[in-house]
Formats: C-alpha cells, sequence, structure tokens
C-alpha cells in the first residue's frame, strides 16, 4: 500500500504529463485550458486511492481515473454555463474567456473523451465501468436542474436540498470510488461500503462548500465569494437560517433572496450577517460532523485489513477541514 | 427479411411509445419535446436494416436503435443553441422555446441516455457499441467546430467542406449500420463495408441537404429556407459558386458572407440568383450522384446474398431524390 502524498503525487504527475489540443483548435484549446486549471483532482484520487487500497497497480487505475476527472470537468463547463459563473480556480470559466457555444461543444467532448478513456480498460470491466460512469451522470444533470428549479421556488426543503447535493456532487464521489474498485476487481459488498462512504463523504463535502463559500478567503478558494448569495442559491445556511429566524429576519432573507437585480455587496453583507445572528454555521458544522461519522462508519464494512483504510479516513478528514 | 415499409413502420411505432418525461420537468420536459417532434428516424432504421439484413431479430436491436437516435437528438439541440436555429421539424428548437440553459441540460443527459441504452444490449456486445458510439460522438463534435470555424474563415476548400460533413454527419450514419451489424453478430467485412456504404451516403445526404437549404417548400422541408445563406454557412454551393464565378460575381459572393446584419430576403434571393447562374445546384447533384454510386458499391463487398441488400439500396436511392 502506498502513502496519501505520494498517491496524491501520482494523480498531480498524472495530469501534468496529459495535453489535449490538437485540431480543432476551436474545440480542444478550451478543453486543455480546463484541464490544465488543475483543481483538487479529488475523484481521479478517490479511484486511485480505492484501487490501491485493494492491491491494485496504481498503473492499472490511471485510465479509469482520468476518465472521472474529464466526466467532472465536462458538467463544470456546463454548469459554469447555466449559473453564469465568472471563476473557476481563480482563473476565468472557459465560457467568459471563449465563449458559450465553445463551452457547450468542448464540454460535450470532454464527456465522450471520459468514455474513450473508459474503453482503454480491461475489455471484460468496460460494461461495469461504462455503467457506473453514466449512472452517475444522468443523476449529476438531475442534480443540476433541482439547483436551478430551486432558485425559483421558495419553499425548498432542507430535505430536498440534501438530495439535490447528493445528486449533484456526492454520487460521483461515490462512483469515482466504485470506479477504483471495479479497476481493482473488489466483491460487491465493499463496493456499497464504498458508494455509502462516498456518498455521505459528499455531502459533508458539499455542505462545507456552502460554508467556503459565505466565509473563506478569496485567494485560497479561487470563486467568486458569496456567489451563492448573488445567485439566490438556497444552500443549506440559507435553509436553516429561515427555518430558526424571527418572522421579520425569516421575511427580509427571503425578500434578498427574490432580488434579481440589486446592491451585490449590501445583500451580500446583510444575508451573512443574518446567518450570523442565527449560528447557522454551527449548525451546519455539526451536521458535518455527522455526515462524516456515518461515511467513516461505513468504511468498517469493507472486507480489507482496517490500515488499508487509513488512507480514505485521512483523506474525509482533510476534505471536512479544508479551507479551499 | 423484412420489407423496407415494415422496418420503418416498426421505428415508428418503437419511437411511438417512448415517453421520457419525468421529475425533474426542467429536464426531462425539452428532452420528450424533442423526441416527440419525430423527425425521419434515419440512424435508429439504418440500425435495424442492418441487424435484419444479418438475420438478427428486430427485438434485438432496439435499444440499439434508440441509442442512436437519441445520440443524435443530443447533438441537434446543442448545434440549434451554437447555429440560433429557431425551427427544426416545423416547430421552435428547444433552445428557443425552453432557454439555453434547459436546452444545454437536457441535450446532456440525453446524451447520457443513450449509453443507458446500450446498456440494454448483451454484455459481451457493450463493448463494441459504447466505442462505435463514443468515437462517432468525438468526431461530430469536431465536425461541428470545423463547420463553426468555417464561418470566420474566408478560404475554405470543397475538401476541407467534405471532411466536415463526413465528420458532423456521415460519421454517424455510418456508425448506425455498424451499430446493427455489432447486433446481429455481422463479420468484420462486412462492417468495414457498411462503414464505407453510410459515409459515402452521408455525404450524398448532407449535399442534398445543402440544395434543400436553398431550393424547397418551407411546409415539407420543416426548416427556415436559405438559413444556410443567411447564417454564412460555405456550404458547397457556395464554394462551387465562388470556385466557378467571374471576379466579379466571385467578389459578390464572398461580400454577402461577410454581411452580419443585412436584409435578408434580398440576401437570399441575390446569393440563389448567383447559384443559378453558375448551375451550382446541377454540379451538386451530380457530386451527389458520385457519392451514390460509391456507396452503392461498398454493398458489393457485404458477405450476405444480394437480395438481402435490397432494403438498404432502395433507401439510398430514396433519400438522395427526398424532399426533406
Amino acid at each position: 500500500m502506498e502513502s496519501l502524498e505520494k498517491i496524491q503525487q501520482y494523480v498531480t504527475e498524472l495530469f501534468a504529463k496529459l495535453n489535449f489540443e490538437k485540431q480543432p483548435l476551436m474545440l480542444y484549446e478550451p478543453f486543455q485550458y480546463t484541464m490544465s486549471l488543475g483543481g483538487k483532482r479529488l475523484r481521479p484520487l478517490l479511484v486511485m486511492l480505492t484501487a490501491d487500497m485493494f492491491s491494485a497497480d496504481l498503473k492499472d487505475a490511471e485510465n479509469a481515473a482520468i476518465a472521472v476527472e474529464l466526466a467532472h470537468n465536462f458538467t463544470l463547463l456546463h454548469d459554469d454555463i447555466m449559473d453564469a459563473s465568472p471563476l473557476r480556480r481563480g482563473k476565468p470559466t472557459v465560457y467568459q474567456k471563449f465563449g458559450t457555444d465553445k463551452a457547450i461543444l468542448s464540454g460535450d467532448v470532454m464527456y465522450a473523451k471520459a468514455y474513450e478513456y473508459l474503453l482503454k480498460c480491461d475489455t471484460e470491466k468496460i460494461p461495469a465501468l461504462v455503467k457506473t460512469l453514466t449512472s452517475v451522470l444522468v443523476q449529476v444533470c438531475e442534480g443540476q436542474a433541482y439547483d436551478m428549479d430551486f432558485e425559483q421556488r421558495n419553499d425548498v426543503t432542507r430535505r430536498e436540498y440534501i438530495t439535490m447535493i447528493s445528486l449533484k456532487t456526492a454520487v460521483l464521489l461515490a462512483a469515482s470510488l466504485k470506479t477504483g474498485a471495479i479497476i481493482a476487481n473488489a466483491d460487491a459488498q465493499s463496493m456499497n461500503a464504498l458508494s455509502e462512504f462516498g456518498l455521505y463523504l459528499g455531502i459533508a463535502f458539499q455542505l462545507q462548500d456552502d460554508i467556503l463559500d459565505c466565509w473563506s478567503d478569496l485567494n485560497e478558494f479561487g470563486k467568486v465569494i458569496g456567489s451563492d448569495i448573488v445567485d439566490n442559491k438556497k444552500t443549506i445556511l440559507f435553509l436553516s437560517a429561515v427555518e430558526k429566524a424571527n418572522d421579520e429576519d425569516a421575511k427580509e432573507l427571503i425578500t434578498w433572496y427574490l432580488e434579481k437585480t440589486t446592491d451585490f455587496q449590501k445583500k451580500k453583507q446583510r444575508v451573512i450577517e443574518l446567518f450570523e445572528k442565527y449560528n447557522v454555521k454551527e449548525d451546519v458544522e455539526q451536521m458535518i460532523g455527522q455526515y462524516t461519522i456515518k461515511a467513516l462508519e461505513a468504511l468498517d464494512k469493507i472486507t480489507v485489513e482496517e490500515e488499508r483504510k487509513e488512507n480514505l479516513r485521512t483523506l474525509a478528514k482533510q476534505l471536512i477541514n479544508r479551507k479551499k
């Protein structure tokens, strides 16, 4: 078994070696731009860590790891258009830099390329790998649709929100772990346990993202602070605050989230003030703690020695305590 | 072996039975709208005809036929955004009716659903089916990129144009035939011959589309007449006309195609006048004839009795003589 740091290094070097730029440049320049922006490479790391946990060679997991990262970046490319996000990883988003048409098309080809990488894996594993990736991408699209729908609605519940982020974010983490398990020929019980781990970890991860959107340093975070508030995204912070607030404050929060154009600085400041008044950050941190415990408990069901699970445990804790 | 009409009927009924509408509606309403608009269902028909040619049960080809039609419609959904096309099959395009965001997202999920249908096929055929679909979708994206690039360029050659339409249109026809052949366990020689047939037929088909864009009846064609001219699409008609025209007329044509906003009716009328002055329609009809002959010759290499190839022969002739 390799150390977490060594596998992280392996993933970083794997992606540093890739170059997708070729003709037609209209298609592959935005593609390469996206892939060269970096990011956490969390999903390929999960593929690799799982493969390694079941004693597979890291080399055998490379193509599947690249596939999940391509699939993830495809969803980001298109989400950034829909969410009109100006920044990603501290740089202009593809649609901002290259225009909407190129962002659509290079996203499309990136999705196809994800399958191309899966097709480089052992033939007998291809059906399971394709099934895992396809099923998760349907769910990610559904999650994104709910996310957009929630922007228009005023009766979103916390339960609906957790379902939405499960679809939009957590299932891809679960699928990355399962992908590594398929590569390593893991047993069905372990695969299910890994999916459960990924799902709970993914929810905790996204709730942490909601907190970071309000309380973090732009230079570290790489996205615009408070953009969820500007976009009227009814995150867990908003839903929790509306639930706890007195009538007057709840009404004020809802009114802010109905605004289309407004003084964004004032809006962000006032909304965060209300979040702080009701201590919703602490509530969400408690939720994150609970989901993290559930995630770690799921690891118990995996049929390898305890010490082989240490990398996933350490990573889970790092993710929950991250600043970006 | 079934008759062409019977298989056409089978395909029509297959798609009439499908209903993709479910929650979240934001995602699946545009999806179902697209799939219910009909169209020629040419690609699933090619899957079915090929499967039938090699004596497979039509039922066994259903999922693969649905997959290629979903993949095709996914590309249309996104192309219509990029080309700003108002009409498709005589109805508003998805991005016009539901907005760009929903058109992007429902296109994405449609693409994933194409793979979902492939995954319903026999497990041992899945790797080959996924490979065929994936490889063609990369090429279709590349074709669309060249198409967009050509709108900005003034030095496009006829050869480049044929390459572009091969990628954008013909390879998917070839892949549909190959898909049917995989389902029916056809031999490699026949698969290659079918790909060749599909490629030449697809080129002829697109050249015919270029003609129909200029000279057809809106009610039959279902798209805006002359939209290629309005969009400055350097079709084979334009490229042939510029090549044949005297300096003055060539300059006029090029000038029209540099226009961004203009009197579209006048532009269309004058451009078509120049096309007619140089008989480019007749030239292109001759090219179509040549590609059709090459397509039909490719059929000779398929290892089934001649009479089993009759449906593909008849269909090829129908497509080339179509009015929409």
